[in-house]
């Protein structure tokens, strides 16, 4: 590829630095709950500021939300409690604050060093740094009166569901359901891939997954689960006004409890010599073929 | 999101590892280059075990693969030259090979652990490293005979350009075309992100993005960029039996020259609050949707 030294590059910054924050965020909750931290397996794990990332810094519950587009939306939303937002005076500029504004939060005007310090140098924070709490998940009895849902299947990877998230909100999918096992926690890496629709789509969080396409069923959705191996092409499964779209972890795929429970199995038709995708990107393809289903209907 | 600590989930687990492999990679290259290796900013940006990432094991213009399928694709790709393999005996049963298989490069039996040692303890593995030399990039001139391109203005992170090249082959596109500089070098990351697609696509590096776009144009493709505020929805743009797809890196998008060089601009419909998708999410709509074209033509 390139012959430039490019290691550089906004992905390779992010990586560390999203590791050092999850297990900051996992050892604030194992705090939160009596529990000792996670022991890190050898000198590496530690963060660089161990005071910075560790419970005196992050309360128990609360995340670093960070960067332009993600802290606009969560400031944007009014289910978000806010505990402090820093930001540099240009970035305050970018978000449209006034440095004097009248904040029902403390504001603090940062220099872009003083939240590497906080996140680590590597993060691409623009310059602001949110401390808020995360958001409640919501039982599915709050699902309202959408016509597209996307179902995750036990999907863990926090980079895939943030961009899952994105994709949701770009197509005009309702709300995102996951399980409350083997699923992410909300956090700023996943705040970070989902660029803002986080605070845009309900997330629902149920214990029994076939239950609750069961009850999805019933209220007049079809359930289209999305399988390598599936019997139809997804735009034959395709039917009805109310598609919710139903994925599972790559690899893995939909656990067959799931599989037995959909209205249909469909496949994504891929003529090469890779027949699987990255779930994000397969997720925004049946949503992009979903979305055209219910326009024409 | 889940109550669950998983701050153990894949995603997490390979984020140290990628940012960790791109600098030893960066730094051999370096070496090979004469240059002194990046002083890393501070501790924490030092590998744990310098002698096992440093020069001193990676050679210049060596790279680890790691992960089943993509070593499977790697050994299985005769352009792909092969340093050694290192495997657990679990592993080298999964890719079939026999412990005292005949094989033109050394094979080592070894512990997880002894490769835990050699990417860090948190690669996604699975039991299988291979040292390799990088696959060298084509020129324009080696563009076969290909109905379907995928071309990228200046995309940089290696794992959307790998989950691309992953969606390129699985709609069957003939060849990736990036520009020289701002693209990612060959690395694990981006192999590990394509998922065996590495060694399945051609890869086409050119200096200059819009002489290449002239060429490929009087070949006879219909070049469609790809730009949230295209003119056009996408499924107006493609037109004609071969099509090249142009797109650029989130936020910059595609370059002014770019733009003026491509047949069309599109854009991707999207009826909610979030107007723009990850580009790796946006390549694979685009793709499924020129298949679509292309198949019904």
């Amino acid at each position: 590829m390139s012959k430039d030294d490019d290691a550089g590059t906004p992905g390779s910054n992010r990586d560390t630095h999203y590791a050092k924050l999850r297990r900051a965020h996992r050892d604030a909750k194992r705090d939160s709950q009596g529990l000792p931290p996670v022991q890190p397996k050898n000198k590496r794990d530690l963060p660089a500021r161990k005071g910075a990332l560790y419970a005196d810094r992050v309360a128990a519950d609360t995340i670093y939300l960070y960067g332009l587009h993600t802290v606009r939306a969560a400031l944007d939303n009014p289910a978000r409690r806010i505990v402090g937002l820093k930001a540099t005076r240009n970035a305050l500029m970018r978000l449209e604050i006034a440095e004097d504004a009248d904040l029902p939060y403390p504001l603090e005007l940062v220099s872009p060093q003083e939240i590497d310090r906080l996140l680590g140098d590597d993060a691409v924070h623009q310059g602001v740094l949110l401390e808020a709490a995360p958001l409640s998940p919501r039982p599915l009895s709050a699902l309202g009166d959408t016509r597209l849902l996307v179902i995750l299947d036990q999907v863990t990877d926090p980079h895939n569901v943030g961009a899952i998230m994105r994709s949701a909100v770009a197509f005009g999918a309702g709300a995102l359901l996951t399980t409350q096992r083997h699923s992410p926690q909300e956090s700023g890496v996943l705040a970070k891939a989902a660029s803002g629709a986080l605070e845009l789509i309900d997330h629902i969080e149920v214990r029994n997954l076939a239950a609750a396409i069961e009850e999805i069923k019933a209220q007049g959705f079809t359930t289209v689960g999305l399988d390598s191996e599936g019997p139809e092409p997804i735009e034959a499964g395709l039917s009805g006004d109310r598609i919710a779209l139903v994925l599972g972890a790559e690899g893995k795929g939909l656990r067959q409890k799931t599989r037995e429970t959909v209205d249909i199995l469909t496949r994504l038709d891929m003529p090469g010599a890779i027949k699987s995708l990255n779930v994000s990107n397969a997720t925004a393809i049946a949503l992009y073929a979903t979305r055209r289903h219910l326009d024409s209907n």
